[in-house]
């Protein structure tokens, strides 16, 4: 009998764990001890932080990264095959959400093994509910282009979809451009569309804060090295 | 000195809180005697679930639903104001995702109140994770058109879109109308284009399935009547 791919969340660099992660969310990830991660320091050092039952060293970790192969992830789920519960964790949050994760999902599936989502923080998600905009359509496009002209482009086009579709449109960008950014999006923008700024989410510095393109243009905050999320709406 | 407005999250009618409500959260929600609601009798049927360290007739409801008259939508706010924390709380999961609750968040912004967002369940995301769709570039399109004709013209403007822009696009229907969509699905996609079917997420009969609408059409399952969410992607 196959086991099961469990999707584990982490917090998001939170003091208090009991904030984010359910309490049978942590019972579940102490029994684990197969896990597919990014990286195995920040996976033990957060197994550590909730008390893993088990001996850190009999913990069995494979690699799932940006740099991972198409042809080698299907063999990070010999485990699961072989009849062992495993683990996906991903850096921060939620696994499978602006990272590497659904790949090996996605193989899963072709191979008929049980996917369970569990439930944990993400901060695309707390940001888009915190800001006010639609959250009845939506959409998170990842990094926008890093060359000026390009960027501008794809803010312009993803302000008239906001408009003309009503939709949402969540981006995010290296938190050392962040600042580049935000003068596009206060260059490009007019000043009645709505931009949600929002970072450090669910610590307690916490800053999420909706304003028109027009306000923020009067009051610009620094957001450098900030890690941030950015929501646009042109519409109502 | 005003309140805070938190966005409280509740189950999506599982038997165990533990599972995907943090135990700090549990706590804070415990506390608050404000509640935006979108139905007072199931709020108070939580409430009384996660035992609130209030007598329940102490608490005071407000109402926000579809109904809702947006002239009045401010006066919602009037206990934040007036320095009291706020809980808004929609009839499952996270409130302002596909429901009302935006609505009071950005009023919210408008009058520099903190919002303050809070982990729990979303049938949305949970079921993205888990379907190893591209979770680097997703929208949520909430409900389709009720006619076929426009279904379907819908239908393959998504699936286009998801091809050409490599975008998971995630929608609901109806439960009593599933089948009707399913049907159009299958007609009107390519048959290597993925399809994820979700329902009863976070229940012990849970069922999150990835598969082809070439092996889907193979194998039709029956969802008249259970809340469902549908992701297609047709990209890789």
């Amino acid at each position: 009998m196959t086991g099961n791919l469990y999707l584990i969340p982490v917090d998001l660099g939170n003091d208090s764990i009991d904030e984010v992660i359910p309490q049978k969310v942590l019972e579940l990830t102490r029994k684990l001890d197969y896990f597919i991660v990014e990286d195995i320091r920040t996976a033990r050092r957060y197994l550590s932080k909730i008390k893993t039952g088990h001996c850190i060293d009999d913990i069995r970790f494979s690699i799932l990264n940006e740099h991972s192969k198409s042809e080698d992830i299907a063999s990070l789920l010999k485990s699961v095959v072989e009849g062992h519960d495993v683990g996906v964790m991903s850096e921060a949050g939620l696994p499978g959400l602006a990272d590497p994760g659904a790949d090996v999902v996605r193989i899963a599936h072709e191979k008929g093994i049980r996917v369970i989502p569990l439930v944990g923080p993400s901060s695309i998600f707390m940001a888009l509910i915190a800001s006010g905009m639609n959250g009845q359509n939506f959409a998170f496009v990842g990094y926008l282009p890093v060359k000026p002209k390009e960027r501008e482009q794809r803010i312009w086009m993803l302000e008239s979809r906001s408009l003309n579709e009503r939709q949402s449109q969540l981006f995010i960008e290296a938190p050392y451009r962040n600042n580049q950014l935000l003068t596009s999006l206060l260059s490009v923008c007019r000043k009645n569309t709505r931009l949600c700024i929002a970072y450090n989410i669910s610590h307690e510095d916490e800053f999420i804060v909706t304003k028109t393109i027009g306000a923020w243009k009067k009051q610009t905050p620094d957001l450098h090295k900030k890690p941030c999320l950015f929501i646009l709406n042109a519409g109502c």
